[in-house]
């Protein structure tokens, strides 16, 4: 199968990144392409930039239809454009932070997600929430480094993010660690020898998910709100994207 | 005060009357502004249409920051782009589902929506939720009626949503109505009268939150997630939404 | 528009402040009448003095009816008899709690309440789950003053007030403050200024909110719940009561 | 022990049926005294009935707290003054609805409640949320008699509300019946029998538990919410209630 | 009435003490026999031990309902087999954490549980859950003691509990306390004397509620989910388990 | 990997049609073994059989970690013995109803359960709120068939539930159906071609959950209520259950 995995950012490091990261845990047979998209802001730390993310995904979305993609990864842990996203394509979509919190909640009964800035706490709890996974989330901790701190060679984050892992486990008494960025995914293995509790890194999980999806025949229902949009006219710069 | 009133569509028909709908009932020192975007979709039906409609609203936005107007609404009921764009905002901004369901809330122990597309319930059942007012929510129906057909003058909807805001009294045992679509706007005092009850318009209703934040001189607290976005290279046609 | 904010509890000092943070922000034609009833508690700081306050505020109510006045607002934190009185009016009757934390949710995505007694913030817990707004709601903070307190010129309940935003904001991670007492509603601007963050005071908010209303000609559903009560007698002490 | 029941409405045919079927199910050495207030409304059927009916109930509280009572039941189906009344007894105070949806749960895994106007069913639902009992209920049906009704030898009352009770099982699913109003005690056993299915009575199952508290030596805890209320002035024809 | 109250572990100690505290607060009339099953753990602090208590309580109950008797107690804190048991028993079934709730419900607004084993905490949320009393429940607490620590005589198990009694009331702001473990009924006024407030022991609330139901004349429903079982084979070691 | 797939009754027509589906979707190098325990119901249809088939499963369990399985399946909708079959598990456990609805709300907005007795929709509902899954699961039909109807060659099942299954969509306004008992697994790919909609069978879900875990080095976490059971004394026909 072909799976598309799309970092929303711009960053191409973070990209290549989670390339790597989702094809070290894809099956044999699965062929993982990881793009960013052609337009939109270099990293997504708020909503404004979340929501300016968004036309480029659908932009990865709609090539990819055209290249036969079979199944889709949005790398961002906000999981922007993720409906609209399931209503243009034909196979499965995953966000990575859906994709996380299921996982989590498999493995142990409450996670810690821990993120970048303390200004995206919210959008976690809000997806927890969507997601049906608010009740295993005992907290949602920031440590306070900008996204793109973790694509500096030099930085500390490696050290912060584990320190915070730890933290989360003492005090918020949960079992798991959720990684709340995907530019983390490089972290996983060595942040859960370091602590010793299962961290989950939503790259490898969405992966994993997609697979299954794909595998179990399980595609969208095109019966309800994910259901293909109707045709109409898209004027301006947005022009392209009227459907027909 | 200046108030800004954003239809997120690109149908100019329908923003006259949203405007005229929302200066009708604006204090007289009120001076409002009504626009469509420059870019996206004729009409919001979908996830894939509202995500969409998101880089027009906002642009919309900085340039009313330019022309320091004083709050703004944004007049489609999926309230699409509301987190992004007080993040950007100097004053208030408020979406008409928003103060649609808040203000049913006080007239009545409980309120139908009525509105266009049944693809789109689920898209008020969500905004209730994250608003809080799930628990006076008793319904979200459809009348199938696609968002342009109300601008179509021989069009058979007035006709179809007063039956079914009354099929909504009797069926969801509701108090009160809301009108799920800006393009419903005009209709909402010839409904009340046909069926006995209150119906609520969030065009009205957003105006009117809009100027008592003013006017108690509330804005949008900078101290959490819609705090003024970070500062970073925006890329392709989206480069002029980077912010400095 | 005739508007009659009544506080609940039979200290005029305080109903005179109250008046006058009214006046403050209404509308220019607005005329604001504030009284205490002729019966009830000093000051309402449980369930016991909240229900016997409620025979005054419905006292008031009544003859409001017949002086034409064509919105309420109760001037207490708990909005003791709001259903009650909605069921009787026939126009808007506004709580202080309830416009206040309805303000607050368009105004950050988290507030705390800061009120006067540990034994009433159970009561406040109650309202925003009533309202809905318990998701936004990340704590309800007492100062243990007692109501009056706010009353003595030289007390230091301003300081205690202002010190017990300040740890609301760094310790519940909130966006801004509401005011949990009509009492403190003249302390509003400055506690904002000291700590920084919006300060929400429901005397405001509830005059803001019930002109909203009347101006967008909306009022109580008598459908439901909130339809006039049947006519039956009223015996003893109570007898007046007795609607026909 | 001495067990105060209070039927919170004026109307003493219906005290002495609440009486007796008191009487009927309590243990041998518990002495059952049924009464009414000396004020109030001659039935309970809206928020306005029942705010005024609380002061009546709050009367004979106090008077019971001289008289030595041991536990007191509130016998009206929306609980009134149910927690005022717990600041001010010594010993357990239990509401019938409080204590029937208790139980109901004990007895199957869903319940019905059937009461008389469909006005007073939001009171219901709000109970059972506060109780924690809304996941249990599934459904609040009105049979549109008055509650004077039940009190009128040739009515119709017995038969409507058992077919209602037989549609409950029916069409909500429900394994059981809670009656929602004071005034059907004496009817529980005839239904069970003609639905077979257990039917809940509020009386009796008050009773039940006002006297497992006080054999368990339990007594409402006086350090939060329920603490004895401050002493202070009370003014007008509710002078009296003042606490010192 | 004949009251079977089974410890489902095999500490005969335990049991022994069990049968005193259910016998202390019994009714006169009621004739209290305590037991623990033929098969299965010492002690019960895993969902491992609950699951394969199971087998031993339900052996029980099928021999109960040879011996005529009338209602049955569950004496572990986490109801192992409560609706299973439900199914076969002709009459109430009680488990002590569900009693312990529902009362502690009616004594204060809200509750600590103290128990043994920081593990079983999470099964103590999910029952607070499933009975619908989680909105009472400020905290579960662990005392990290082994279950059978408390039968040890010269055990420190009675000063770490009421010290850990004390902590909830003052760091949870509770208003009582509910003991989680049948283990330390004997314990319950003693605690209650040291820490000044309720304090809540589910053997005796299940003992209390139990009468309350039959003396009600309140049996389990055979309509929904706990109507008695379809009979059909039992193979293995189970083979008795089958019904007819 | 080794997959051992446990179908909790002792009916072994339904064990090796469980292993076939699980078989057909597992990847390459799964190696799968499904088993029936050695003792327990013929089939489960009551909390009473579910309680007595966990004895059964943890055998298999505790069998299948001296024979180095990798993950288990227990392939019965009401997930038996899932938590402690997790504590004495080294790798993954996955239940069928928690794989199915995770893998539904991933494919749609909303799922319908479709099961077997009516006695056993509530234990689905409990499912779905306790893995997060309330919020997507619109309905739980039964169809009125006993479980081992489904292994009888001539019943009318297949009619029975496609007709079922298509009644959910039109009624309860799903995208997509979850087959709610393992005995219905091979007709998933056929009534989804009948009714137009992802059909989800939760023993390929959780045959590819289980993989996905695995592949992506996810156990269950050791620290909190999933720990290894501590070790005791067990006594009678479950002496054997000792760990140590």
């Amino acid at each position: 199968m072909k799976l598309k995995i799309i970092n929303p950012n711009t960053t191409w490091s973070m990209t290549e990144k989670i390339g790597q990261c989702a094809s070290a845990v894809a099956n044999a047979d699965t062929h993982v392409v990881a793009v960013s998209p052609r337009m939109g802001p270099a990293s997504i730390e708020s909503h404004y930039d979340e929501a300016l993310s968004v036309p480029g995904i659908l932009d990865e979305i709609l090539q990819g239809e055209q290249e036969n993609v079979d199944a889709y990864v949005i790398a961002c842990f906000g999981d922007p454009g993720l409906y609209a996203a399931r209503e243009v394509a034909r196979g499965p979509v995953i966000g990575i932070a859906e994709a996380a919190m299921h996982m989590a909640s498999l493995v142990g009964t409450s996670f810690s997600v821990v993120t970048t800035l303390a200004r995206t706490c919210n959008m976690a709890w809000h997806l927890a929430e969507r997601y049906g996974m608010k009740r295993f989330c005992s907290n949602v901790r920031a440590c306070d480094l900008p996204v793109l701190e973790l694509e500096c060679p030099g930085s500390d984050a490696r050290r912060i993010i584990t320190d915070e892992c730890r933290r989360a486990l003492a005090e918020d008494g949960s079992d798991c660690i959720v990684l709340g960025c995907a530019g983390m995914a490089d972290l996983c293995e060595e942040i859960a020898d370091a602590i010793g509790a299962p961290v989950i890194d939503g790259v490898a999980c969405a992966v994993k998910m997609a697979e299954a999806l794909v595998s179990a025949r399980l595609a969208t229902s095109k019966r309800g709100d994910w259901a293909r949009p109707l045709p109409k006219p898209y004027s301006g710069v947005l022009a392209a994207y009227a459907l027909n």
